[in-house]
């Protein structure tokens, strides 16, 4: 199976919120942003988004892979329901961006560097 | 010639400040996040970016190629003279990480899709 078909795979498990199924694309020792949060960190930050993004759903506008990484243009359109990376959103629905890095280990994401748009969102407010 | 060769003189003409040969690289109608700026515009914002931070330099962290594109992970060391993203920097030294894709055509750029990681720089002030 191509890396790019696990991503896709991965990406329809978080639309699912189907988090038994979560151990199957991420690995135990997952690294976000250079800090190890683990398998169950990295559960527990994707709920954390479900619940503060009721309408929370992830596009894949770009991907590029290779044998080792993938990179990923995701593009979001939600409401937020209180504050978004230190700003009030309060349910008024935004558009951005995230270009985010997958390491993958055994054909699960070990790493993952990840930068949201928060310009982006700043000039929708 | 490989995309990441390519790429990779790209970068180096970047850090040279080389402006006559960006056209070897960049497309005369190349789109910069969704705004068709063509070369001149683009060498404008990078003259503009060097101008405003004097110790500007592009280093690549992680580059990912397909036929295409382009994903890289650039990552920077600098001191922004004044305002930056909207910030007072006033001179400190930041560090911070660029997730940019880019799509070539003919061997050259003609869209870019570039996110800096502004929360990164937030938690440095």
């Amino acid at each position: 199976m191509e890396l790019s078909d696990i991503y896709r795979n991965y990406i329809t498990c978080l639309n699912q919120q189907d988090w038994s199924k979560l151990e199957l694309y991420v690995d135990n020792d997952v690294c976000y942003n250079n800090m190890q949060i683990g398998l169950s960190g990295y559960r527990k930050m994707l709920e954390s988004n479900f619940y503060n993004i009721p309408d929370l759903h992830f596009n894949i506008q770009l991907l590029i892979a290779d044998s080792t990484y993938i990179a990923s243009r995701l593009s979001f359109d939600c409401s937020p329901k209180g504050r978004f990376l230190d700003l009030n959103i309060n349910g008024k629905k935004i558009s951005f961006s995230e270009n985010v890095f997958y390491e993958f280990q055994k054909e699960k994401i070990i790493k993952v560097w990840s930068i949201i748009d928060k310009v982006a969102i700043e000039s929708q407010l």
